[in-house]
């Protein structure tokens, strides 16, 4: 059994057997993301250094930057007490998010309002090509 | 409509209208555990500035700290791109977990097995009492 075996998977929005990734930069420490991993997600980032999720979208193994190029290289793996939890700690080429920031924690609660603080970092239309 | 509106909440093992969140401490900005916030865990926390969550174990409201003590100020929320997740920015009293380490990640992965790499910071015999 590999180590997936040994959390505990939950199941998201009907998908079940996931496990929550919290994906942080290894130089700022801010959250870039959170996404999900299934077993193949989880045993492939293991094996090759490199984030991959399960994308609950899309409902398929998702390499990060598979398309826009900005791969997660993966430098530790936490596990949390009840390991529903992980932590990808990472070095982000790129920005993370789809909208061109470099985390897509990029709005805060500010007087009961979202609120933008943070600038893009990249073109998502570029990146994200012909879509 | 409250902030919480805007979200986009997920089913998660069955419960729904969740959101996943993300804490972090303020100053070592380390990530201290995971958890989940319904609308009324959410504006709770908004309201009174310390971390609510909706426990998917007790099917309730649950005040991080109420039995412990160990309670979480919350100085600024973050909401992720899709609003599915948020990171609450804290300084954390005691330790977050409820095995008495600072962090729920005390574990890392080490030659594909899991490594304690933390010790523990409060008794949680004496936290958590007659249990």
């Amino acid at each position: 059994m590999g180590l997936f075996g040994h959390l505990k998977a939950r199941n998201v929005d009907g998908t079940g057997g996931l496990v929550t990734v919290v994906v942080q930069d290894r130089q700022v420490r801010d959250v870039l993301m959170v996404a999900y991993a299934n077993e193949e997600a989880f045993e492939k980032t293991l094996e090759t250094g490199l984030a991959h999720y399960y994308s609950t979208s899309r409902k398929r193994l998702w390499l990060k930057g598979e398309e826009s190029g900005n791969t997660q290289r993966v430098h530790e793996v936490l596990v949390d007490c009840d390991g529903d939890a992980v932590v990808y700690v990472v070095d982000q080429k790129g920005g993370a998010c789809h909208t061109g920031h470099r985390t897509c924690f990029f709005r805060r609660v500010e007087d009961g309002k979202l609120a933008q603080f943070q600038d893009i970092v990249f073109d998502p239309g570029k990146a994200y090509g012909r879509k």
